[in-house]
C-alpha cells in the first residue's frame, strides 16, 4: 500500500525516540530507512525497523552513536563503532570522508564493531552530492559458501559507488556480491510466496533451489568473481581496519567509506560532470537489443523511482502490519 | 608444447630490442608477458607479442617508456605516459603507488594514454610482495554493450586485486567485467574451434551465442552489474584522471593504482598476513558440494600453475609458430 513519506518517517522517529534514540540521530536513521523504500528497495527500508527495534532492546545496538578514533591522518580515520546504530555512524564517517578527501584528493574512513548499515547506496550518494566519487563496502554475516563449498562463511558484502551529474540521476551502483540481496529472500518468505527465482539460492547441499523453505544460502555473482569480490570486500573493510568477517559479524560488521575528489585530480568539477553525462549520452543512444525499451544506467531506476514517491511510497501490506504490532507491543501511539 | 622460460625471455628481448626497446624495459615487459603464460592466462601471454610489435612499428606504441606528470601530491600522481609501454609504465607507476602509500596508507597513481596493460595480476602482486595490498584497473575498447543495448560500446575493463599472505599464494582476483576475457575468444579463433561455451559472448543483435564465427561482444557479470561495474571503471581509471573510455581507447587506455599499506591502518604486518591466513583456512576446510576436490582461493589455481611452470611454460603451438613467424618476419635469428 501507499504510505505517506512524512507520516512514515514521524513514526519511525516516535518508535526510535521511544526506545531511546535521541531525536536528531532517529531522524537521520529514518530518513535512510524511508530513502531506500523511495527508491523501491523495499529489502533495505523499514521492513527491517523491527529487527533494529530488537538490537536496541537486547543492547546489541547502542542508543546513542558514540566512536573511538582508532587511527587519524589527513587521509585516514579507523573508528571503532561500539555497536552504534551502523546507519547513524556511517551518516558521519561519509562526511568525515567527504571533508578529509578535500586535504590530497582521496580519503579512507574506516568503522569496525558497527551494525547492519542499510543501503549502501546512501552513503555513496552523500559524496556524489558534493561532487566527489565514492565507494562504500561492508562485511556483513555469511549467506554465501566460498565457490565450490556448502557451508554458508562469508557475506555477499555489499558494495556502493556514486558519481555525480548534471542533470541525469547520480550515477550509484549498489550491489551485493551475490545474485540477489538475501533482504529479497526474506521479503518473499514474510510475504509466504512458496519460490524464489532460478539462479538465486543454493540449499544445503549446495544445489541450486527454488523452492522458499530450502534456501540456505544466496549464489555468488559470476562464481568464483562473487566469491572473490566479496573475499576483498572482507580484506579491505573488515581485516585491515580491524573489523570482524564472517560468523564474527554478529558482534557487529564494519564499514570502509573511501572517497575521491576530482578537483584534486585536476579536473574542472563541471567539465568532469559533462564528461560523464556525454558518456551516459552515449549509452542512452545505445541500439537495444529486441524487447528492450530503454537503456538505464546503474541507478537510474531506483533514482525514477524515488522521484515518483516523495509523497508516498510503495510498502508491502504485510511489513505495514508489522509496524503497527510493533508500536502497539512498544505502546507508542503512532500507527500508518 | 612447453617452452623453456628463459629461451622464451631471450627470444622476446631480442625481438622487442630489434624494433627498438632498451634492454631493461624490454626485461620488464618479458617478464610481465611470460609470467601470464607460466600463471596459465594464455590470453595475456606472449600471445599478445605479434600484436605489441605491430603497435611499435607503426608508431602507437614509443620504443622507450616515458611520462609527464599531470598532478602530484603525497598522495596522489597523474601521469600522461604519451603512448609508452603500458607494461612498462604499469610497472613504474605500481612501484610509485607503493612507494607513496607509505606517506598517509593509502595511495593512487592514475595513467593515462598509456597502451593495453596485459594482466592486472602482475601489477598488484607486485603491491602484495610489499606487503600491502592493491587495487588495479584499466579501460579497454568496448567488447561490451550497456546491459540491453547491442552496440560494443564499453570495455570488459579488466580489475585485479591482491592482499599479501604467509605461506598460502598471494591472494590475487584478476577479472574482466565479462563472463570471460576478449582474449580468451581470440585464443578460441586462432586455433579454429568452431564453438565458444555458452554465456560468454552475443551476436550483432545482441542474442546469445555460441558460434566463434558470430560471437560480436562479451557478456558481462551478472548482467547490469557487470556493465555497471565497467562503467565505475570507465569513471576511476579514466575520466578521473582525464583518460580515454570506449572507443577512443584505440587513442591509449589509462589504469588506476591504488594501494593501502595495512602499517598505517595500525596493523602490525605479521598478525595482518597470519589473519588473512586463518581466513584463507576457514574456506579451505569449508564442506564440499558432491564433485568438487578443493576449494581454491581467488588467484590459487594460477600461482599453482605458476610453481610448476618456473623452468617450461605451456604455450600454444599455433602461438610458437605465430612467434618464430614473427622474427623471420623481422630478420631477427631467434627461434622457439
Amino acid at each position: 500500500m501507499k504510505v505517506n513519506v512524512l507520516k512514515l518517517k514521524s513514526y519511525l522517529v516516535d518508535v526510535l525516540s521511544f526506545v531511546g534514540m535521541p531525536e536528531d540521530e532517529a531522524k537521520i536513521f529514518s530518513d535512510i530507512l524511508v530513502q531506500a523504500d523511495q527508491r523501491g528497495v523495499k529489502s533495505h527500508g523499514v521492513m527491517r525497523i523491527d529487527g533494529y527495534v530488537r538490537q536496541i532492546e537486547r543492547g546489541r545496538m547502542k542508543k546513542k552513536a558514540s566512536h573511538t578514533v582508532v587511527v587519524e591522518n589527513p587521509v585516514l580515520s579507523v573508528w571503532d563503532a561500539q555497536s552504534s546504530c551502523a546507519h547513524v555512524i556511517s551518516h558521519f564517517a561519509m562526511l568525515e570522508a567527504i571533508r578529509k578527501a578535500k586535504n590530497f584528493g582521496i580519503a579512507f574512513v574506516g568503522v569496525r564493531n558497527s551494525n547492519h548499515f542499510g543501503a549502501g547506496a546512501y552513503y555513496s550518494k552523500l559524496a556524489a552530492d558534493q561532487g566527489m566519487i565514492a565507494i562504500v563496502s561492508s562485511t556483513a554475516s555469511p549467506t554465501m559458501a566460498p565457490w565450490g563449498g556448502k557451508e554458508k562463511l562469508i557475506g555477499n558484502n555489499p558494495l556502493a559507488l556514486s558519481a555525480p551529474t548534471v542533470d541525469s540521476p547520480t550515477v550509484t551502483l549498489d550491489m551485493a556480491q551475490s545474485t540477489v540481496a538475501f533482504g529479497r529472500i526474506d521479503n518473499i518468505r514474510t510475504q509466504g510466496i512458496p519460490n524464489v527465482p532460478e539462479g538465486w539460492a543454493f540449499d544445503k547441499e549446495g544445489n541450486p533451489t527454488t523452492k522458499t523453505d530450502d534456501v540456505y544460502s544466496v549464489v555468488p555473482i559470476a562464481g568464483y568473481k562473487g566469491f572473490g569480490l566479496a573475499f576483498f570486500i572482507d580484506i579491505i573493510s573488515g581485516m585491515l581496519i580491524g573489523g570482524n568477517t564472517g560468523a564474527r559479524c554478529a558482534n557487529g560488521p564494519s564499514h570502509s567509506f573511501l572517497v575521491m575528489d576530482p578537483v584534486a585530480f585536476g579536473k574542472d568539477i563541471d567539465a568532469f560532470k559533462k564528461e560523464l553525462e556525454d558518456r551516459i549520452a552515449e549509452f542512452k543512444a545505445c541500439p537495444k537489443k529486441d524487447g528492450v525499451e530503454e537503456i538505464f544506467m546503474p541507478g537510474e531506476i531506483e533514482e525514477n523511482c524515488f522521484s515518483k514517491s516523495q509523497e508516498e511510497a510503495e510498502i508491502i501490506d504485510e511489513v505495514v502490519d508489522q509496524l503497527n504490532a510493533l508500536a502497539e507491543r512498544l505502546g507508542v501511539e503512532a500507527r500508518l
